[in-house]
């Protein structure tokens, strides 16, 4: 039975493409820049109007931010699957470095160039054809339920949606979750990362003085330059250890099957060395040390403002200084706990004059590499891409990942039409229009063997 | 035969002093701003004009920057007294906060408005004014050779004063100087600060990537900002002790006398706690404590430039991070080896690829207080104003002092036209007429009995 419907699913697609390229094409060129608001009420009617002649219920939510969109589709079991995606872009300055203008799609040697083209609105796209492949290949009826789920603020740090996954659980219980990207890396082999670090931003500002005084009085008058300077030294050891009281307490162990995993991925020692002029890892530490490090939580300084920042010389002790910070956490670590004990830390050391700001935080995110439905997913990679997936077992940055897969308990993978040169984020961003077809065929074989017995 | 000149002195001012503030407001009018250049030559010339009329063999002569004056006088005895001025003012902005313009002169309530009133157009004028009164007291001729030494780049930091000095030494030579300045207290005090603490610039960057990396990769990237705060960290010890092996093999201890004289100062306790909003002083010291450390040097943070600087957060491993420092230096401290001791001390802790950038750098001096000179001054000054001279052994900050003193080993004193609110630098710079009369006085009368037997 799968086979008979992945033939048809892959033959159907074969088909149709052109007709999903012009989709994208329409897509493309309605604007929609989170961080300006340009165009993304438009583009969200659009979308829902999409999902609607797949026959999915849908809904556009108003919520804090941008609206989000919810559709859904009921199928042949009791089991759930979600597509997580954004209808919203990155700005597209600088116009002069495209090509062809960022919101007038353009074909071009085998690739659609626009705003967009992949990130989302290519990935998007993608998951309509594996809608319409699947629902062709099972006579009308998925072979599981479906929700489709979109925000309009992921190019902006997607700073709503774990409220906004809580407060609708009834509408969005899934068993399963497609990540809004799906990627090739350049050895061509499609890759899955299976979890991100969490992150606590936060702003340190201490006040010596009422204003800079001159540096003469230096013996006389405390620097908020130097008392910052010793609050940092004592929030990290030499060795990286971060020496917030119970500031590990939480963190779950990393599996020996994790740690396997991370050190089959490929050695990027040379290509970092070179890209950052690297004379060192980070603690002095071996590449393999520094990349196994990626299941460690971390303490980075964004940035230090104090005093004077100018040319020469300026006699001066700073009145304040203030640090940007981020934590990046790891499994079982909570923003909001990390953030009490820092607190704590601050109030007990004598530092309980420091002004702590809060700025975003998101939890972090892990997926079993043995569970069957990333396993399924990356038999399904290997089938369309013709390589091995190669199952990464957590990103060092951070995701909304969590916010999907969190509330619900939820494997999440990546499948879809991104390759590792697509230009993201940047000028002349497109999608190579046979990662389109193959994206649509793995997202598609997703759908159509989960729900079935035996496959996830 | 002192009592007479004095009385002499006294009363050939009182009777000229209208003469004098119409050449303290011709002086004023010709702007002599060093920092842009704006009629400073002219200036230049004024003075050369104003020291001539006098008698003083005076040429102006061109240096590295704007030029210096050097005006000669003989008289009866072998003994040469200097005075150190300067005839540039600082820039006259903001123009719309001075009731009548800085380069119109003019008189409001016993003051004369200009910029460089005092600072130090005012000081110079009641020098000529005390070359004239001593010169008809002693008919015709002083009791002791005159140097009158101006530089023109007092307010941009006297960048070549100590140089200059030492390349001309043989027409330099003195035996004794006042100060470009005198000054009294809230009290009525004159004051004379005998002495000031030396001062080294250093800007010291470290580089860990070639780029700003994403902080997601923080456990493998190192981190310039973090590699700075270890530097600064191991560079003094939370009991200001500054870790540099050898920091202190040169400073020389400070005498009991000075720390006496430094105890019998007014307690500005209070006035420092109001004016900071302090709620604690440096170290965590006692403020006697900490005003006693103006005897130690100091390692100041001007200013630390690393990473993000604006609004919110900014995910981003710094590749670059730098601190502006200056050291204030104590008596047998030489900036040049503390710069070589410091460069050591970072090629032998891990830094050897530190970048060190050195600014400006001036020496420590330091009069005795209970210099035959320093107290004629101050009896002087007594005789004058009705209160006992102030001496205060050292100030926090840093002068050229050195450079006239140091190559003569010279005692310097402060006699002048400035009290302690007569808005220096700032908008509506005044000096007050009583004053202008009281500061020639003061120097008349340490012109006048400098070079005979018994006065310093």
């Amino acid at each position: 039975m799968t086979t008979d419907t992945t033939a048809a699913i892959d033959a159907y697609l074969r088909q149709h493409v052109d007709r999903y390229v012009e989709e994208l094409k329409m897509l493309c060129a309605q604007p929609s820049v989170s961080a300006t608001g340009q165009g993304v009420e438009a583009c969200a009617d659009l979308v829902v109007d999409l999902l609607q002649k797949r026959g999915l219920t849908t809904r556009k939510v108003p919520y804090r931010g941008h609206p989000f969109i919810i559709g859904r589709l009921d199928g042949a079991s009791d089991r759930t699957l979600m597509f997580y995606n954004h209808y919203d872009v990155q700005p597209p300055e600088p116009f002069d470095l495209w090509t062809s203008p960022p919101f007038e799609p353009t074909v071009r040697d085998g690739a659609l160039y626009a705003r967009g083209a992949a990130d989302d609105k290519g990935e998007i796209i993608a998951r309509l054809m594996a809608i319409d492949a699947a629902l062709a290949a099972n006579d009308g009826r998925l072979p599981c339920n479906l929700i489709f789920f979109l925000e309009g603020e992921e190019e902006i740090g997607s700073p709503h949606v774990a409220d906004f996954v809580l407060e609708h659980r009834a509408d969005l219980r899934c068993d399963a979750a497609i990540w809004e990207v799906g990627s090739i890396d350049p050895s061509g082999r499609p890759v899955s990362t299976l979890g991100a670090r969490g992150i606590l931003g936060v702003e340190i500002t201490v006040e010596t003085l009422g204003r800079d005084a001159h540096s003469g009085m230096a013996h006389l008058l405390p620097s908020a330059a130097w008392r910052l300077v010793r609050l940092l030294n004592q929030l990290k050891d030499d060795q990286e250890r971060i020496l917030i009281p119970g500031f590990y307490d939480e963190a779950l162990p990393v599996s020996a099957r994790d740690l396997a995993l991370l050190d089959d991925q490929p050695d990027h020692e040379a290509v970092m060395r070179e890209t950052y002029g690297l004379s060192a890892f980070t603690g002095g530490r071996t590449y393999r040390d520094a990349a196994r490090a990626i299941f460690q939580p971390t303490c980075n300084i964004q940035g230090i403002t104090t005093g004077y920042q100018g040319g020469g010389m300026k006699t001066v002790i700073p009145a304040r200084a203030s640090v940007k910070i981020d934590f990046r956490l790891v499994p079982g670590q909570r923003p909001d706990d990390i953030f009490d004990k820092l607190r704590r830390w601050l109030d007990t050391t004598g530092y309980a004059d420091a002004e702590l700001t809060r700025y975003g935080s998101m939890l972090p995110y892990k997926v079993d590499p043995d569970d069957p439905f990333v396993q399924m997913a990356a038999r399904a990679a290997e089938e369309v891409h013709g390589l091995p997936a190669m199952l990464t077992p957590t990103a060092g940055g951070s995701s909304p990942m969590y916010a999907v897969g969190g509330p619900f308990n939820a494997p999440i993978v990546f499948a879809g039409v991104s390759y590792w040169d697509n230009r993201g984020h940047a000028p002349d961003e497109h999608v190579r229009l046979a990662d389109l077809l193959n994206g649509a065929r793995h997202v598609a074989r997703i759908l159509d063997r989960f729900g079935r017995a035996g496959d996830g």
